[in-house]
């Protein structure tokens, strides 16, 4: 059976991913996703209304034009979790593929929400529901779906396998080997090692590279989850304001800042569009207990209208949770740091950003304005309070132990980021142009012939 | 009654700290530290044989002929904790006074072996054992010394205050603020607290500026418990070599290590002179409860005998806990990366570094050059498993909270590194030249005349 | 005669200088300066419409208010050099002295215009000039007002010396010690080391900062340029656009700009507002002699119809030189880079920053998308073709060499920025609290009583 | 006619370059080096008396094995330049094939001193010397080898062209695009133009990816030239000693040095082993007109003489140029800055580094250790003084644009190191497994099958 593998889009970048797997005449597609900073680089742009080939040309979404190269059919379009750059363009581009969206159902709820946005495409493709550990059959001729359980800093995170008569087809986007998540399963490191050892074992694996020029291991969540107690333990005493920020999707941190809330004797509320959302959706789906009091606020009203019972009712007895962990200038924190809230902050108010300043110039820039404007008023911040949700080098290193494949695909990164990983696989006896496959967005490689 | 403080060293550097606090005609030394970088930088010094003389001209003890200048009698020498760059100088300066050393029991016993170490004077100084919490009459005029617990990365630390009619002179060297430290208790808060609101308050804060500009609070020795036990609870299935290494006086951590070896199965050992020395101290005096097959070997003959049995019964079996975590040259973990010990690295042996590389080119050289090599003979590298012993900026602000000192003076690093806290200061009120005293070694500082 | 000198504004930051000498009851303000990034971090703020006050408030300009504990008369307002942290509060606060502006011509100039923009106060000082190597007699006790000519990245930047019985008082903003600027004669050192040697000495040198961290000599402007021309001139065969940006008052590296554009081949021609208003003072009062046929436009109207006749006469008979070489979001440089001005980029075009990027994470932000739009529309980005206008510590040394100072006070930077200079001062004999002052904003600092 | 191309060395590191082409039957090898760094991490290691098998299993000399899957006959070794990671390892490969050494005249007498200290292997291949802009036939084909004279840190290298029926292979480590070198002629950019025009074209170009990941245009030896003059020319009035250090094999700089330490007053003088070396085969050689009174000594006796010399005469008459710009520990510098040479250093003298420090932790770790000891005997460093001898960016943007090759293989760094150059070329059209060939050690690519 021909095995083929379109590298379609985040293959020179991390944001917009997407590939395709061609076993026979069957096509699975992997993620779909969305590269915002390509958007936010220019001013007064709103995707909700853009044509694909608009976004394809500012390269937010995916080049899927390729995909006419791939003879045979789609018969899944499959999303391992539910960050953007992994189902952002399933708006702008699924409607071309007669197929149904297959994901987790955390998964699929947010894909759901994202397709009501979206205001220039219908799209009508099924949306079904498959857990980690569950699997599907693909076509006709022996191809096998199965979703493998794996921890992200996102819920119901997910690796597709896509089980070929010449073996597995590993999709490795986007994980870290976590043994003590706070939420969930640990990763199903067992069921990746008996992969590696069946019958056809591991054909290709294509992995995620975001960290791979990072040494060492990536800690679980529940060393973030410690850190975080620390710090909040540590204002146990403090009477004024205490305000937290961190990635809205990041279901497990939310947890943690809601329980360590209750635990110092405050009321937490959760405030921002987003925040609502990716929680509401958690809760809705029963995937969190969330205490039965817990606010969640996403309109600006309503938003407001809590911030000035916590003003009456007394900050010391709140801890919102908002959005604007990386001083996104329209994001809540940073509102509240020009003043533009009624939430007043005083001096010594505590604002716990409990995520890493993503390492690029622009959020740099703006991340740095925020904690100024913040320092004016009088705020102490308390930063980097958090773990990676990607494998760093050990943990590549324990997957290819654990999955021996004959090929392997970086992915999820540029070139200067896939070199930790092919320095690694390298001394493990891969080869460049052999088995190795550096590549960028827009190629083919063939397998298997 | 006057009030004079000297700042005779560790106001250029972090190393070689001493002050000295004269309250009317009491003279109390607070450390007497070395500078280790200083003798290293020049080859083949030994500084056991050396003068006084030439250690201070190579700015590798505090220069303490300002001594002279105050006067009064030294009625004691009190060393906050047992690292060498407050006890470092103690057998090369303390016979020049007529003072007992007074100290926790831990740090005695530190002193009390670096005196028999000292080759060149005749250190014949009293050596008396005070514990956190315990105060003693200082001269005749109602001057009073106690020492208030706090954590640190060396157990056993404490802040001496000297309790004068002027108020309390906090000597605050080194700690960071632990309220989930992992051997002995969290650090004692409600007492600086009440010491803040007594009758006379705080006189004077001299305050440990070693990281005063960064940003936060310093985690908790659990923090890091629990990233060690996430790495190495993840090894748990490896069934090769894992060696580790970390501050041989950071008798928590190596505790640590000593029970996750346990619980994943391996035999801990310690090893290296230092590792011996440090932990076997602390469980002679019974600060740990080490398992009883714990072995801890110190000279090289027993350390090569320990790694032979090692390999003979399989390196599966142990987790060695070895010196050389910044890389020296001549630390365990080094000779064993080049090969020179029985104990043979094989493709996939893990080395856990629990500690951080001390942020100074030669450092930062020497530790690159240990991970090549390691790295040669297929080791891979966990690093950066640790959290510092001294408070950030947001313990600094908390101590001011707590304290509301009338004069502040930083110390234990250089005027780069006191920036940070007066920044904070100044917003809190305070102003250098009025009651912030930013100063260099040498000075004498009068606080009421 | 008691000297005092008050350190008014530019001893926490680089920004909003200010600083008044008093000598006996003559009173000498040197500099009046703007802080813009104080500004900037507020949205939509047009400073020339506030009150003075609101500006204090935000630490935009200097906070005067310490003027009234100084006992004397307001003789002279003296801004060394024409930047806006000199000269840039001068029209909101020197109508509260009864005392003329006493600059250099080109200064002077700039001055004018900056008063002449104001829309809230009316400023009606008298504006004297007064060229370097000249001096003027302050009051009547024997004080003498002398202007050293000095070199910095503005041309006519003086140093003035305040002579009194006691010494002299060196004002030591900004400069870098030039033997061969491009633009008018070199440092007068031979002055410094005449005064240094004089019969009363140097009682106190005031010294800018800004580079005291950094290591070895700021090269000459005659590095910048000879760089400079290496750039230009291995684009001469290039038939495409090129465009070059860099501090529009830095009217020694425009004349450069234009002369090489010149020499291969190429009709320069300066763009945007401050790039008309700098080189057109600089050209109207002769100190540069431009082609008769250099093109200036500031007005937006104008500069569109430029690049529209750039267009259609073809880019590769010309090299606009424009603003925006920080990113700002608002300057020509970006708005070209957004594709909103009709002169079109297209693959290959130069794009030359001779700046370097203020590093500061704003503006580090802004370069930062600047460049990543030059590139998408295929522009090739040559950037740091730069020196810095300040000294680096062996001019420091220099300095202190040449002049002797009895007591020397850092300025132009915070505590972390003077470091290097206590250091390095301290090296020579200083002693930090006898005869280094370092100290911060609003502080009185008593020379002699 | 087939062409094929072994990756033999230098595509994994900047280190122990080595290529083979093969077109038909006629090999050509360029380049045979030596990875230093390699050697150096090991203690004690005497690379004259060891065997090439060990130096290829320390990573220090190419593995050449793979030669032996190139069918047809090596008829030339060229090493384009004489610096030792281009020539390092001839002496212990180059007897393995019957060919001689074909090398322009600088390059082939540092390829004779080598193999003269050679102490395992006789070298006896025959030492052809060809300049630039001059051919060779090679074999019986209609293949052509020629010399294009480049620019780069040492004099007389060049870029080999290998001239087939099918194309030419540029071989295009390592160089600059220098216009204004100080020594020599430019570039050649004219013949590389004119190749990139004739008939077949340019089949494929090797490239020195050393700076691709740097921005901008690497500047001319001439900036750096007027740099030094500022930095030499502002020391005419010191009377103490002033050292300069710089690559010993950088004739350029040297000459600089020396031409303006004659400008200075003062009398040039070279010391150290390899100083002696490079100058005095450039001066045998009539690449350099060096003062007939210049000195140069290289043996450690002949050293100190001359110190003791100048000690005696007064260090204001003299300028050494020494080794030791990394601060190796062996070094000249090194020694000085010990006090282990009679050559005294006293507070105020001027030490020069005309040379960058290599960025990696081993180098910045010597060299800070260097530093501090100079700096403890009281001398003022000026360093980075220096351009690079690699193009950056804009280079290869123009050598890409100049050639027009049909395939590219980025050579001299390791996969990291690559990706700036890959993104380029993938920008201008080129795609990676197509006609970028990204490669490590130890691969054969088929050009032309």
């Amino acid at each position: 059976m021909e095995i083929e593998i379109a590298t379609i889009g985040g293959y020179e970048e991390v944001g917009r991913q997407m590939t395709a797997v061609r076993a026979g005449n069957d096509i699975v597609i992997f993620d779909m996703g969305l590269n915002l900073s390509q958007v936010l680089i220019h001013d007064n742009v709103e995707t909700e209304r853009m044509h694909s080939l608009d976004l394809i040309d500012m390269g937010a979404i995916p080049d899927d034009r390729i995909m006419s190269d791939l003879e045979g059919d789609v018969k899944a379009i499959v999303p391992t979790h539910g960050h953007l750059d992994h189902i952002g363009a399933i708006s702008k581009l699924a409607h071309r593929y007669d197929a149904p969206v297959v994901a987790t159902p955390f998964t699929i709820e947010l894909v759901k929400q994202q397709i009501e946005g979206e205001q220039k495409f219908g799209v009508e493709n099924d949306l079904v529901k498959m857990s980690g550990g569950e699997s599907m059959t693909i076509g006709d001729h022996g191809v096998e779906l199965e979703f493998v359980h794996v921890t992200h800093s996102i819920i119901d995170a997910i690796n597709p396998v896509l089980h070929t008569p010449e073996g597995a087809i590993v999709y490795g986007l986007d994980k870290r080997m976590d043994h003590s998540p706070v939420i969930q399963d640990p990763i199903d490191m067992k069921r990746f090692r008996e992969i590696g050892r069946e019958d056809n074992g591991v054909l290709c694996y294509i992995e995620d590279c975001t960290n791979a020029n990072k040494k060492g291991r990536t800690p679980s969540e529940n060393v973030a989850r410690e850190h975080l107690r620390d710090v909040l333990y540590s204002m146990e005493d403090y009477d004024g304001g205490i305000v937290a920020t961190t990635f809205s999707s990041h279901i497990s941190r939310v947890t943690s800042l809601v329980e360590f809330a209750k635990d110092i004797g405050r009321q937490p509320v959760l405030l921002g569009r987003s925040m609502e959302k990716y929680s509401g959706t958690a809760e809705r789906l029963d995937f969190v207990d969330f205490p039965s009091d817990l606010g969640m606020f996403g309109h600006r009203k309503s938003v407001d209208r809590t911030f000035k019972r916590i003003m009456n009712e007394g900050k010391e007895n709140f801890l919102p949770v908002v959005t604007g962990h990386q001083g996104e200038p329209r994001a809540m924190l940073t509102r509240m740091a020009r003043g533009e809230t009624p939430y007043e902050l005083d001096d010594g108010d505590k604002v716990v950003f409990s995520a890493r300043v993503i390492p690029e110039p622009t959020n740099e820039g703006q991340r740095y304005q925020a904690e100024r404007l913040l320092g004016m008023q009088g705020a102490r911040v308390y930063d980097e309070i958090h773990v990676s949700g990607h494998l760093c080098q050990e943990g590549h290193y324990e997957m290819l132990d654990a999955l021996q494949p004959r090929h392997i695909i970086p992915a999820h990164q540029d070139l200067k980021g896939f070199s930790g990983y092919v320095d690694l696989a390298s001394n493990q006896g891969y080869q460049m142009g052999r088995d190795i496959h550096v590549t960028r967005n827009g190629n083919l490689i063939s397998i298997v012939d």
